[in-house]
C-alpha cells in the first residue's frame, strides 16, 4: 500500500495521532534498565498498548543515534514491531546534495523500511528529488516548525511580501506530482496555520508541538475542521510515552492516546 | 585542542585539503569486497596514504547510514583511525528542535567523537544552540551550497534586498561568540564567494564542490588569496578516493592530495 493510502486509511477510521517514539534511556521507567535492550523493550510495550489507536509512529532518529551502533539496532528492531498498515515515519530531518540524499533515502526507505521521512528544504529541489523517486513513500518537508527559531529564517519576509515557509509550501505542492509529499507545520503556530491551510492543496500535514511544546490541540483541530480537511497527523511524544513512569506506563500511554484521539474526533 | 585550533594548525602548515570519505561499497576497488568490512578497509588505506597531507577528513554520514548498523560500525571505527591533530568532520547535515538537536550533538560529539559537524540552518537558533554548547567543537552551518537547488531557497531575495544565505551568514557570525562556528560555501558559487567573503568575519569556510561538481580550485583559492584569508578547507571526495580503482588506489589518492595541496599553495 502506498504510504499516503495508509495515512488516508487511518484517517478514515478516525485515527489522527502519531506516537512519537523519542525514547531515551534517561527517561524510561527505571525497571526497564535491567533489560538487554531497554529502549527496545520500552518501545515494544508502548507499541503493544497503543497500536489499536495509533495512525502512525514517528521514530526520532536523534534519540537512537545518541546510542550509536546499539541505538541503530534498537531503531531497526522497533520498526520491525510496527504492523504494516500503520505509517512509520523516520523523523530524521535529512537532505543533502542529490548524490548524498540518494544514500539517505536508501537508508530510511530500503534499510530501515520507513514509510516516510522528514526533510529539510534549505538545499532545494535536487536535495529532495532522490526521496521523491520513491513514489510509494511519503516525504514530509519542513515548512513552519514548532520551535522559536522558526522566526529566524522560516518567517523571513521575501521580496514579494510572502514568507520563506510559504515559498517552501508552494514548492512542495509543485514537487507533489506523485502524491508522495506532505509538510511539517508546528501546532504552536496556530495563526499561520489558519492563514495558510488553503495553500496546502491536498498535502497531508504532520503537526508536532502539541503538549510539551505548548500547541493547543483544540485550536489546531478546529482549524482543520473549518477547512474541511481530514488528512493530518497530530504528533505526541512526551505526552504519551512519558506520562507515567511506573510499571504501569504502557496502560497510561494507551489511555492517553485514546483521550487525545477522542478529543480530535469530538472537534472534527 | 579546540577544533578551530586544529584547523588553524593545519592551515598554518600549508594544509588545506579535506578528504571526503564518501565511501561506497559499489565504488571501492573490487578486491576489497572480500574483506570483513570492505568500507573500513578502504578507509584505512585512504587514511594511511593521505594522512601526512590532509588537513581534515570529512565523513559523509549518508554513505554509512545506507548500510545501517554495520555502516555505523564502520563509521565509528574509521573515526578511531584518524590522528587527533587532524580535524574530523561529521558531514551529517543535522538540526532539529533544541531538545532533539541536543541528542544529535551527543551522537556526533560524544559517541562518534567528531571535532565538527555540518548543520542545516532552516529551523533557526534553538536548533543550532545545543551544538554551540560544545565550545571546543566546530559547527559548520550551511550558507550557500554547491548544488543547483541552492537557487530555490538559499538564493531567494529577502525584503531588504539581501539573499537568504547572506542572512544565514550574518546570524552565524552572531552565534560565533565562542569561536566554534564555520560556514559551508559551495566552491561552484565563485561570484557569490567573491562578493561575500568579507562578510564572513573570522569564520572558517568548508568548500565542497571542487572537481566532480565543477567548482574551479584556482578561482576559489584566488578569492581567498585576494581577501588575505587562510582559514578554509577545500573538500575533495570522489576526486581523491575514487581516482583509481586498482590495488594502487591508495598511492593514487596520496598523489592526488599532494597535487591538490600544491595547487592551493602555489596560488596562495
Amino acid at each position: 500500500m502506498k504510504a499516503i493510502e495508509k495515512l488516508s486509511y487511518q484517517n478514515s477510521k478516525g485515527k489522527f495521532i502519531c506516537v512519537g517514539l523519542d525514547s531515551d534511556r534517561n527517561k524510561i521507567p527505571s525497571h526497564l534498565l535491567n533489560e538487554k535492550d531497554p529502549i527496545l523493550e520500552f518501545n515494544k510495550i508502548i507499541i503493544q498498548e497503543t497500536v489499536e489507536h495509533a495512525a502512525a509512529y514517528k521514530l526520532n532518529f536523534a534519540f537512537y543515534e545518541k546510542e550509536g551502533v546499539k541505538g541503530f539496532e534498537s531503531l531497526l528492531k522497533t520498526i520491525q514491531l510496527i504492523p504494516s498498515d500503520i505509517l512509520i515515519i523516520g523523523d530524521a530531518k535529512r537532505a543533502d546534495i542529490g548524490n548524498t540524499s540518494k544514500m539517505y533515502a536508501q537508508s530510511a526507505y530500503e534499510y530501515f523500511k520507513c514509510d516516510s521521512i522528514t526533510l529539510h528544504p534549505y538545499m532545494g529541489e535536487d536535495s529532495i528529488k532522490p526521496f521523491l523517486e520513491y513514489k510509494d513513500k511519503l516525504n514530509f518537508i519542513l515548512a513552519l516548525t514548532s520551535n522559536y527559531g522558526a522566526e529566524d529564517f522560516e518567517k523571513l519576509k521575501l521580496e514579494d511580501g510572502s514568507f520563506l515557509y510559504q515559498k517552501v509550501i508552494k514548492n512542495v505542492v509543485k514537487w507533489n506530482s506523485d502524491n508522495n509529499c506532505g509538510i511539517v507545520f508546528g501546532a504552536t503556530k496556530i495563526e499561520e496555520l489558519k492563514e495558510n491551510i488553503t495553500s496546502f492543496g491536498n498535502l497531508p500535514v504532520l503537526l508536532p508541538g502539541v503538549g510539551a511544546q505548548g500547541g493547543s490541540l483544540k485550536d489546531v483541530i478546529q482549524c482543520f475542521a473549518s477547512a474541511n480537511r481530514k488528512n493530518f497527523l497530530i504528533n505526541s511524544s512526551r505526552g504519551i510515552i512519558y506520562k507515567d513512569n511506573s510499571t504501569n506506563f504502557g496502560e497510561v500511554a494507551r489511555q492517553e492516546i485514546i483521550n487525545l484521539n477522542n478529543s480530535v474526533n469530538e472537534i472534527l
